[in-house]
């Protein structure tokens, strides 16, 4: 099954890869590494989610944002590789999530995100992560996720 | 002299690696690198210290948080490589530091684990670092670290 | 044209590389990757821009201290290589801004930096950038800059 088909079972679709919101590239490449840049949850050129989680937003929200945002991220990266075929595995999600002061439960908003790598990319999603709250993030967006990934060699 | 025996020296013991705190794996490599998990000051499953530096929390805890945060990511990296012969050098550190607004001496905390791994691991602890302040981390710990070491190839 | 001459003819020198604020290397080598420290706005050892952008800064500010950020950057990068012949490409940068809660437009301030990069290094800017915000930074740093670049083996 592909990662697409899996995507579909539960429920979601690969957006366009959405367009970096400034000089920048999407995403960068060194040797056996992918640096994608920062991905937060745009659908179709629109933030979905603004505002903190335990204010605008709930918990499920915020997972509702990872999900999205960890669309973007495998969006990027099918572009940047043209599939999935050349991913060899998420080395490391940075999880950055916009809540109220005595939240602490960003882990749960995070899980959202890498559990979907999971579904997806099965052993390919295998990766580190780290969390962080925020009182705000860039253009208000709830969640942030920065993603290393390896790749196999272009052919 | 072991790793383990300068950490005795210092009155320091590896503690057991803490489980991730969700859907991921403590450890990733890619290539010759490790990416280490966000490490917090966890012992035995307990975190030691929370709350932020200027309120709950003195610089010197703050600097006893960031030693037993660094103490868990050498745990880390000897649970994923069987002991320290493969740790080429730490490569990077990333310090986060929870604190009230108007200290600016997140420095001073994380030299406290700097200097730790230089005294435990001599001419493999050289690494660049970049210091972050927040109004607060996840589970409102203190510090917390991320790391990224080089290693070499397995034998 | 050199790095150091296209720099001259935006109206900047490189600086003379900061020294590390604490325990750790300005800047760490891991294979073909360079790691380097965070870099604040400092010349000659003081910093120039402190205070958040949107109250004691505006936006202006926060891109003038982004641009002498990017210099300590590059800085860096040429004493660590001996020059740019050996540096590939910038592969990612993580941006840092000191605001004020609902300032949201990180990307403005950092790409002065990813302009700065472009212009001094041509293709060997291209990178994939991810931004924060912050209510305050160490030292009281108005931005940061954590930079990855790839290199060339040395010869």
């Amino acid at each position: 099954m592909t990662v697409e088909q899996k995507l579909a079972d539960l429920g979601f679709t690969l957006p366009a890869p959405p367009q970096p919101l400034g000089s920048y590239t999407a995403v960068s490449e060194a040797g056996n590494l992918l640096f994608i840049s920062g991905q937060v949850p745009l659908v179709n050129g629109k933030l979905v989610y603004t505002g903190r989680v335990g204010e605008q937003r709930t918990t499920e929200d915020g997972k509702h944002a990872a999900q999205l945002t960890a669309l973007n991220v495998l969006a990027q990266i099918k572009r940047h590789l043209g599939g999935f075929e050349r991913l060899h595995h998420i080395v490391r999600v940075e999880g950055h999530v916009s809540c109220i002061d005595g939240f602490y439960d960003q882990p749960a908003v995070l899980d959202a995100a890498s559990e979907l790598f999971a579904k997806a990319l099965g052993e390919k999603a295998g990766h580190a992560r780290s969390a962080f709250s925020h009182s705000q993030l860039p253009a208000n967006a709830t969640v942030i996720l920065v993603v290393i990934a390896q790749i196999e060699p272009a052919r």
